[in-house]
């Protein structure tokens, strides 16, 4: 059995999630996202998160999370909303003493597609191709979730050639 | 026994707690701060935060948490670092089933010393008076968690004489 990536992108809305086995080549393994029903309260809406997330690392025992680091956004008020379900990530790696890797949205986008201001689409096509897939990965944040898990895996990747050198 | 409210001031680098008793006054039961040592990793550090706070829901059972809504910052990124620790809390009232209440950070300012825009110092003297404290509360950030805790109790004695009408 590989290196098996949990890759997280979260959101406060809608967050994806993507599983891949890193042998000589990659494979998915799950993916999908966690969307609390709308009319949630707050407070539970971050529970079902957080709860959502310890029970795919429980499933999945990944080696290694990957999820964004999470860049600037104008309305400060989403970025409270947005630092709190990145919190349920931090958390839930700590708690399950998961190593935690974090990569730039544009370093995921180059990981698959080869151009760091890719658009959504483009990562879906790419990702689907990488990984072997029927179909394109649905929703978007899904398969944002499977590039920053693939952007880990090539870092991987890089460090185990040049320790090899 | 009267009500239990802890209130939480939650921070990137410290967070501060006050646990109140209200019957017909209120007792300042105890009050302090969460501080993880500054270089543990950014992970750790929420999970210490975390952690503190569910040993503190255990060990006073609270009937409420009191935390601040948080006020829009300029600075984004440190929005983002709020909004986890922020999480944090909702996270640690959800899981451990304790209503959760928010107040303005003016709000709980006016509680305690009948002005919205007080200074910390200000903050710091009247949950002095009020709890019949022999020193003032330190640091601040337990100040203003005690003032979380004022606001939301006297939140409770307006709605208990509504009721009494």
């Amino acid at each position: 059995m590989g290196t098996l990536i949990l890759g997280i992108d979260p959101g406060t809305i809608i967050t994806g999630y993507g599983v891949i086995e890193v042998t000589s080549s990659y494979r998915a393994i799950d993916f999908g996202c966690i969307k609390p029903p709308s009319k949630t309260k707050l407070e539970s809406r971050y529970l079902i998160l957080f709860e959502s997330l310890e029970s795919l690392i429980e499933k999945y025992q990944p080696d290694a999370i990957s999820t964004e680091t999470q860049y600037v956004k104008k309305n400060v008020q989403s970025a409270i909303k947005l630092g709190m379900a990145r919190g349920m990530v931090l958390l839930a790696a700590a708690k399950n003493k998961v190593p935690f890797f974090e990569y730039a949205p544009s370093v995921a986008k180059k990981a698959v597609v080869g151009n760091g201001s890719a658009s959504k689409s483009q990562v879906q096509k790419m990702t689907k191709a990488l990984l072997s897939l029927k179909t394109i990965p649905e929703p978007e944040d899904a398969a944002d979730a499977l590039a920053l898990a693939i952007a880990h895996a090539h870092t991987l990747k890089m460090r185990k050639s040049c320790t090899n050198i």
